[in-house]
């Protein structure tokens, strides 16, 4: 056991650098940018319930998705470190993609470290709607 | 590394479990039934930015929630399992404490196994607000 008493600050740089690499309009820069970041087989992903496995299915899932802009808030980052030296991050945040109305959603990581890096091994994501 | 197979019934199970524990109005009561879910040193619980660590230092902060009635409605459950056997819990739902208006929260959780059960290892849990 060993937890990382830098989870906060590791936790903050990852969201910045997630975002900046997912944001782009275009898929597969999206796909390329996040890629490094996920595990080939053990990472998992679950987006609005639909859950994959590996890298390939994840890029895959974010490539699929259609909007052109994406304007992002980030309303509140909470971290915490893992008993395997892992940290878990949830985000509260607000998103608008082209023309559609502002969203809320939820989502949370659990970062592993690996040979002086970290990847994704765990991924939620989640609107905020209760009426469907 | 081993993944738990069995972490879908499991994280259903245990959200039953703890909200059953927690929504009960007498406070000495809550931090009963809430006792054994916690590890006395190493557990960590956000609750609304506010970080703790350890079983007693978590239910004080349960017990200090002055509501004398809990409604509650889970709109989403997410589960996955982690590297170390572990499984990663995330709840989307709404609540609502005596008269106060219904509010939307997400929760979650990291169970961890001993001895032929689970601990909450981490938990995090945040009202959907963004504007405070």
């Amino acid at each position: 056991m060993s937890f990382n008493p830098d989870y906060e600050t590791i936790g903050t740089a990852f969201i910045g650098h997630y975002y900046q690499k997912f944001d782009v309009g275009d898929p597969t820069q999206r796909a390329q940018g996040l890629a490094d970041l996920y595990d080939p087989e053990n990472s998992y992903m679950t987006f609005e319930g639909m859950q994959v496995r590996g890298r390939d299915s994840i890029l895959q899932k974010f490539s699929s998705l259609t909007f052109r802009q994406i304007q992002r808030g980030i309303t509140k980052t909470d971290a915490q470190p893992l008993y395997d030296g892992s940290i878990l991050i949830s985000v509260l945040g607000q998103l608008k993609t082209d023309e559609d109305p502002v969203q809320s959603y939820n989502q949370l990581f659990v970062l592993k470290p690996n040979a002086g890096s970290y990847f994704i091994a765990n991924e939620i994501f989640r609107l905020v709607l209760h009426n469907h």
